[in-house]
Parts: structure tokens; sequence; C-alpha cells
């Protein structure tokens, strides 16, 4: 069996941490499995480095930046292969240009295009556990290339693609995906198994366990994901296509606080108009979420949307600034709200579901600022306030708990 | 004009320094020349890599050891592009294997064997200041090596002979070579230039200005070097080949604190002691210096060597753990001893120069232990607390002073 295991960097922090994962990798290979170890880069080295080249450049170029931060996961690959050296076991580290993880050029946020296998191949078969840089890649000039937010678990996925992986262990510090946030909701149940789909809104609705591309990456070649703790032994959650046939309406709830609520009021009622905003926004990289567009009355139509709070300022400075461009009589924002929602491959063919999450938050007194939909998901906005209270509520309510 | 000019891990060892390297280079590429520069890692980075290796497994697979430490450089590249970035010039920085630099497999001292030029050709025809990393390589295996002690230095000697550069300059924080330590005889004087010989003797006595290896290329490729300061404007010392017709007899006076000697005596005159005795050590690693053999008398002779004085212990464990199997009656030693030494490539067809510095250590009243000689150079072993009195003194017989 051939098993890829990637480990985050806090998993990788320390001594001890490297120890523990090696230790981890071992008991695979001792079990006469052939293992490839995927490593992000150790803790905040990858932070420290950043902040090493804006001291220097505010605005580095992105292929020195990536040129840098790559040196990060060469790092604890070195360290790793050493630890399992100590422990005795042979193993080989390899960075992305000795793989080789062929990428776009796109500094920064390259997209992985093709991995070399031979020299992994080669080294699994003379007995070596294969331990690889996370996160980075190298494009067409050999220039090193880094893969942007969540790079890791995306080369972990394209390798057990690649290598035609049975198991890709994704290793974080929580031990799988609950049906909400167990810090808010205690008796939150960890699910045995979600689909690609639902992991993705999960993961786009702020439950930062896996990144979306890596997911989206998984279901696109039909990778089998376990998502685990490295620092228990705990029974993770599998990510798949398939789903049980008789399935929970829905799987879980999730919040995210970070967002603000922006509406632009009374813009002409004519073709165009909603294109002119978001491409202003798209133009100065403000990623817009949620959006509903109110039925025009007569000749005015009024069109909202969400921004995570760090991007409200400036979204606010920008439309106040195009206002005559995109024809609005004014612009009002709302920064102390939340989104709030419920998540299930079950609730597209059963109507009701959206009912009962509006009936508990009725009963518990929330006010319902706005809706968005998709196939699995039901989201609404909240008052900030409320939304560990309705998280609370509405978990109870599908019978979610333990 | 092609310049390679190479920096140590101190000239960039802080945001300032590497700014103040970016702008020297620049100003070289501002007067037309094709610049390619050669940085070691920053400060005590590569010590600091090593710690942390040795942390995890006190004794590290050299391969996973040289991946670790390549990072070094590579971090020195990135951050001097975007300095240079910042300065308003292209750049481009590439590491051992976007050279690539082919080298011998022996990691942590591995051998420069040939060195690719084309995409460094490429990049300098696109008006590009090219930055490459300085002690790294890559060996048939598509592996990092590291060059040893010096390498960096070597990196930029190969460079220059492989790109036909029309200088080669090494920064260090010394600005030159010196007809003796500064600090030791304020007198001294900078030599406008060196012949390679020479500067292998300077080398090996422990005027650290440039590393043997790198001397030893650049004469063997006839590059022709430049020694000078990072942190100052001065002329510096050329090392080259030709000889001035008139020169003086002795360039300098160099000494080394750190040697210890041993005496074994009493050894049986026979074939193979002396094979046995300096095998032993060399299979243990240890470097021996100076040595001496007495004419044998009779059945018995002695023989004397110096070592480093980390290595005194170990090597009279050593010689006394196999005392039978070298024939020695006795094994003494001295720790507190220095070397003493006049360079000087003129001093070969002048049978006086010994007998000068002999007869100023005489009237300095400064006894001599130990004597050896080369071509270019006569080395004599004091006591250590008379060494910097000894320098001051010999420096002054040869008028070696400004």
């Amino acid at each position: 069996m051939l098993v890829v295991k990637k480990f985050g960097g806090s998993s990788v922090a320390d001594k001890e941490r490297i120890f523990n994962v090696a230790k981890r990798c071992i008991e695979d290979y001792e079990k006469g499995n052939q293992v490839v170890v995927v490593l992000s880069a150790m803790g905040k080295t990858t932070d420290g480095l950043i902040a090493k080249a804006h001291e220097i450049n505010p605005n580095p170029p992105k292929r020195e930046l990536d040129m840098l931060l790559a040196t990060g996961e060469q790092v604890s690959v070195a360290l790793m292969s050493m630890a399992m050296n100590v422990l005795g076991v042979p193993s080989v580290s390899l960075n992305a240009a000795q793989v080789a993880m062929h990428t776009s050029s796109a500094y920064g946020m390259a997209k992985l295009k093709k991995i070399d296998t031979e020299r992994i191949q080669h080294e699994l078969e003379a007995k070596k556990i294969v331990i690889i840089t996370g996160f980075q890649g190298i494009n067409k000039y050999d220039d090193l290339t880094t893969l942007g937010r969540g790079g890791s678990d995306t080369t972990a996925v394209a390798l057990a693609a690649a290598l035609h992986a049975d198991a890709c262990e994704i290793y974080t510090d929580v031990d799988g995906v609950y049906t909400a946030d167990p810090r808010i909701v205690p008796d939150a149940r960890k699910l045995l198994e979600v689909s690609y789909d639902e992991m993705l809104e999960f993961a786009s609705l702020g439950a930062k366990v896996l990144h979306n591309r890596s997911v989206e990456m998984a279901k696109r070649y039909g990778v089998q994901l376990v998502v685990r703790s490295s620092l228990n032994r705990e029974e993770g959650t599998i990510v798949k296509e398939e789903t049980k046939l008789e399935r929970m309406l829905v799987s879980g709830v999730a919040a995210d606080k970070n967002v603000a609520r922006i509406s632009v009021i009374g813009v002409k009622n004519e073709p165009g108009v909603a294109f002119k905003i978001f491409n202003l926004l798209a133009k100065h990289n403000i990623n817009v979420d949620i959006i509903i567009q109110s039925i025009g009355r007569e000749e005015r139509k009024d069109i909202s949307f969400t921004v995570a709070k760090q991007d409200l300022k400036e979204t606010m400075e920008l439309l106040n600034e195009h206002r005559d461009g995109i024809t609005a009589q004014n612009v009002t924002s709302e920064e102390d709200v939340a989104k709030l929602s419920i998540i299930g491959a079950g609730m597209t063919s059963n109507p009701g579901v959206a009912a009962k999450m509006f009936e508990a938050l009725y009963n518990a007194d929330i006010n319902i600022k706005m809706i968005a939909t998709s196939e699995i998901r039901i989201t609404v906005l909240i008052h900030e306030e409320d939304v560990n209270r309705a998280m609370r509520t509405v978990h109870d309510a599908f019978d979610l708990a333990d």
C-alpha cells in the first residue's frame, strides 16, 4: 500500500513534534507500506521569511519571494530525514526541483501541472521513506514557484493522484470535520465522512480544515482524503465522492465572523450596473461573497453583498469614489455581522430544510439580514453577537449532537 | 567587462549591509559592466542551521545536512535581488540547481566539476545582475552538495573561470593582504599584489583572507583575484601569477597560534613507522602540519609534528593507545607553542633569508623549537607567548613597514 501523509507547519514546529511525525510515518513504513511524506515549513517560518523580505522591499518581486519562501519547506524535509535517520529508518528528502513538481509560471499562486514520479518511485523501491517539500514547484524556466494558500495540501493530493496512492492523509491540529465548531457547540459530533462538495462548503465558510484547492483537486482525480490530527490517534474524517445511501439531511453548521455587509442603494435598473460594481472590486482584488439583488422597483434597485471585514474600508472608499459611475444613490455598510450556514448533500431534495433553519432562528429571536443558498448549503447573515447562540440553536434543531 | 564579485556572510548579515553590497554591485553595473554576484549565507546562518541539525541528530546524514545548509545562500540571493529591485536595477537570483553547478557527489566536501553558463549568459544578456548562491552545487543525482570551508570563494573563482570574467573580486572584512597582522604589527603594510603561491602560504598559516582551495583554482585557471573590503573603498590586494621583476625578498610575516607540538620518541629506525603514525591520525581525520624526523641514531629515532590545538587530546590518546604498534618509547606534547612564518616568492634564490630571520629571533632572545621550510616560506615553531614580539621583530628585520 502506498500512503501519502501531509503534515502542516505546526506539526513540525519543533524538535519534539518532528520526532512525533517521524514516528507516525515509521509506524506505517514498518507495516510494509510505501510512505510519502509532504511537509510545510516549520511553525511560523513562512511568515518570518515574508517579514524579512518586506523589511528589504515592501513590494518584493514575486519570483524572488518564491525563491526565498521555498527554503522554508526545504529546511523541514531535511530535518525530518535526519530525525528518521536517528530512528534507524532510511529516508530521503526531495525539494520541488528534485521531484520535479512542474507548475504554471504564476509566482505566488502557481498551479500544479505535472509531477514527475520517477525519482520518487526509485527512492520508494530502495525502501526509503520519501519526504517532499509541500507548497512549492518549478516552472518552465526552472524557477521556483509557490502554490499560495493551502499549497501543501494541494501538493499532497496531487502526489497521491500522480502516484496512484492508496490513501492520502492530511494531518492538522483538529482531528476531523465536526458538525459545528466544538468550542462553540460542546456536543458537536465528528463526522466519519463528508463528500467533496460538503467539504468545499465547510472550507469556504471558515471551517479551515482543508483548503478548497486541495479538495477540488481531490474531487477531480478521485483521491480519497482522510483528515486527522497529528496530536492524537483518533480516527479522522474521510472526504470522498460516494455518500451513504441514507444520509443525514444536514452534515454540519459553520459560521464565519470575518464578514461585513455592504449595500449599494438605488442603482439604475439597467444592464451593466452589477458588472461595473463587481469589476471595480475585482480590479482591486477584493473578494465578494454572498450577493443579493433586490427585484427592481421602477427605475432603481439595491445590490447587497458581503466582503471580508479587512476589505470593508477600501470597498466603501472605492464605491463612494465611483458612485456616479455605478449610478448609486447611497452606499451603506454594517460591520458587526456574521454568516451562519448549514451544509449537507442531503438537503437538495428536502425542501423543508431551509424552513426548519429559519424556524429555529425565529424561535431564538434571531433576525435574518440576508439569505443565500446553494445546492448543498443555506447561509444566513445575522448579527455578529447572535452567531454562537444561533449555531447551537440550529445544531440542536437538526439533531446533530452526539 | 564581466565582473564576478563575491561577498561573505558578514557582508550580507543584515538589511543595511545587504543594501551596501547591492549599491556596490550597481555601481559596476551602471558603468556598463556585466555583473555576477556570489553570496554566502547571511551572518551566522550556516552555524545556526548546523546547530538545528545537531539538535535533531548528532550525526546527521551528510546528504541531508547539505540539503539543509543550501537554504542559507538561497535566502541571501533572494533578499539581495529584492534589494536591487528597490534600487531600480533588474536582477535575478539563481541557486546551484538553476545554474547548474555540477559537483562531485561527496556531500559536505564536494568538488566543482563543471558550471553550465547558459542560464547566466542569458540573464546577463537580458541586462540583469545575476546573483548566485556560493558554497553549493548539485551532483549527478540532482542532489544538493556543499563545497566545505571556503566554498563561496571557490564558487566565485570557478564562475570567473567558466565565464571568462575580466575580474574576480573577493570582498571580505579586511581590505587586503598585509605584510603582517596589523593588530599585532601596527606599521604593517598592505601588499598591492602577491602571487598565488604566496597567497597559498599566507592562507595555510592562519592569515584567513582567502581559502586555499579558491587560490589553487585561481592559479590553475589563471583567474586574477582582487581581495578587498566590503566596508570601505580602499584598493585591495591583487593575487596573480606574474610577479614584479624586482620583488621584495619577503612579502610578509604570518603567525598561527592554533598549534600544538607532539613528539613520538624513540621509534624503531625501520621502514613503515612514519606511515603507521600518520595513517592512524588520517583515519581519525586529524590534520598534521609541520613534520620533522630526526636523523636516526642507531636503532631509534624521534618524529615530531604539529596539530591543531583542539586535536591534541585525541592525538595523544590515539598515539598512547597504539604505542606498541608504532614502536614508540614515549610520546610528549607541548600546547603553548605557535608558528611564525615568513613568506616570499623572492626567497628561493636568496640563501641569506633564513639566516636573517633566525638572527632577528636570536637578538630578541626567542628560542626556536622546530624549523620547516618550503620554496617560498620559512616557518619556525616558538613559544606561544613570544609570537607577537617575534612577529614585530621579524617584520622589522625585513624592512616590511610602510
